[in-house]
């Protein structure tokens, strides 16, 4: 049967899911609500590829995902941008509030948001002033406390480059940025690779850095030790956005 | 027995709330919330006074409050600043993270939140794309459609000036601004005694303008006329923020 390869770029708020990634029989997955749309518009099984799993409670700005419908999901459209239209349509009326498909579009038939991803930016949020802001609380980590940012900009910057994590596999990491904005901070963490839970544990040592909790020595030798015990405490999900995912130009 | 009378600024999300004013034995509104943590505090029941109630669901960006304590409440402290500190402390720390205090001090004896009150600035949000940002769907009307802009200005400004509502109240409506910011819209409205629910009801009406679905010589009748069956749809709770309270300088 013909099908079409459809890319769409999503956002949801993680807090009431189990992450991204579909387990077992539970649908409160991200992935999992959008195969169950998606099959009941297709009639049959639908298969969804996200450009990588998102951990509970993670949320995302801007994920990608793949999938291939049958074209008789398309009866009666006329071009190829009313069929995209619907299906974006479509998905946003059924799928819970938290979750929006802000387009879609045809990809080639052998694109696939995981393989093809290039790298990934994410954006980790933190509140340092005493109370979180109410309407925040759950999309910034509330630390409570000032760190010193000069220092963890200097632990940072021992960060970008390429790792080697023995023989697990390789990060490079392009670009790490921290920014203060009030009582807030924000850091942008982009690379390719980074393995389960490590933009969580390089937020978590980059604090405890700032907070001259360890020294700023430390933070790369505890990253490529892949010894869970030598880096700083894992920051909370509900601080990270998967912001963007780059591919390849057409 | 001697006692202060503390004036509170604070912030709320009246997502899971019956609105501020308590009600029989429920707990569940701001003014319960606070009261029960002050009792606390103080070793005896105290009464919160808001400037206004915000009804179920309705925010709060700047609610005022104030209520006396007993100067034993403030046993060990030295100052008054280190005494209002402890209590916007205390209270930060008891009350659930949908509720915050900003700021505490000490007000004149006789200063009461309502009684006091100038007047009100609400701030109103509407989404005008398709869906909602997920991560603002708790905050925003999701309207879904665009109203014209420029019909809503024309309706807002004959609302502008004092309104006399038969028996029952007088309201002057200092200003009505509305602004888009890419698919947002944002209704600012102060005055003084808006009634229960008015603000809502003048937002509807107004969209309701902006849809063209009434014409805009029918918005100043239909609010004055105190007819409910003659203005618009009353407007969503979820959109509509308390932003703040104004009170003559000492």
């Amino acid at each position: 049967m013909e099908e079409k390869n459809i890319r769409i770029l999503l956002q949801y708020d993680g807090t009431r899911y189990d992450g991204w990634q579909k387990q077992g029989n539970t649908q409160q997955t991200v992935q999992g609500k959008l195969e169950a749309v998606l099959s009941r518009l297709a009639g049959g099984p639908v298969e969804v590829h996200g450009s990588g799993r998102t951990d509970a409670g993670v949320h995302a700005l801007g994920q990608v995902a793949n999938f291939h419908l049958p074209l008789s999901a398309f009866c009666g459209s006329q071009t190829e941008a009313a069929d995209m239209i619907r299906i974006k349509n479509y998905l946003n009326e059924y799928l819970p509030e938290d979750i929006r498909v802000l387009a879609a579009e045809e990809a080639r038939p052998r694109f696939h948001s995981r393989l093809n991803a290039l790298s990934k930016t994410y954006i980790y949020r933190i509140e340092t002033a005493d109370k979180n802001d109410v309407f925040e609380r759950k999309y910034r980590y509330g630390l409570g406390k000032e760190p010193d940012l000069e220092i963890m900009k200097r632990a940072a910057s021992i960060l970008v480059g390429t790792h080697d994590f023995r023989a697990f596999s390789s990060l490079k990491i392009s670009r790490i940025d921290i920014r203060r904005d009030g009582t807030q901070l924000e850091i942008l963490l982009e690379g390719n690779g980074f393995l389960y839970n490590m933009v969580r544990i390089i937020v978590g040592t980059l604090v405890e850095a700032g907070l001259l909790e360890r020294s700023v020595q430390s933070v790369k030798e505890a990253l490529e030790s892949l010894d869970r015990s030598l880096a700083g405490k894992t920051a909370p999900a509900k601080g990270l956005f998967l912001s963007a995912v780059a591919y390849e130009e057409k």
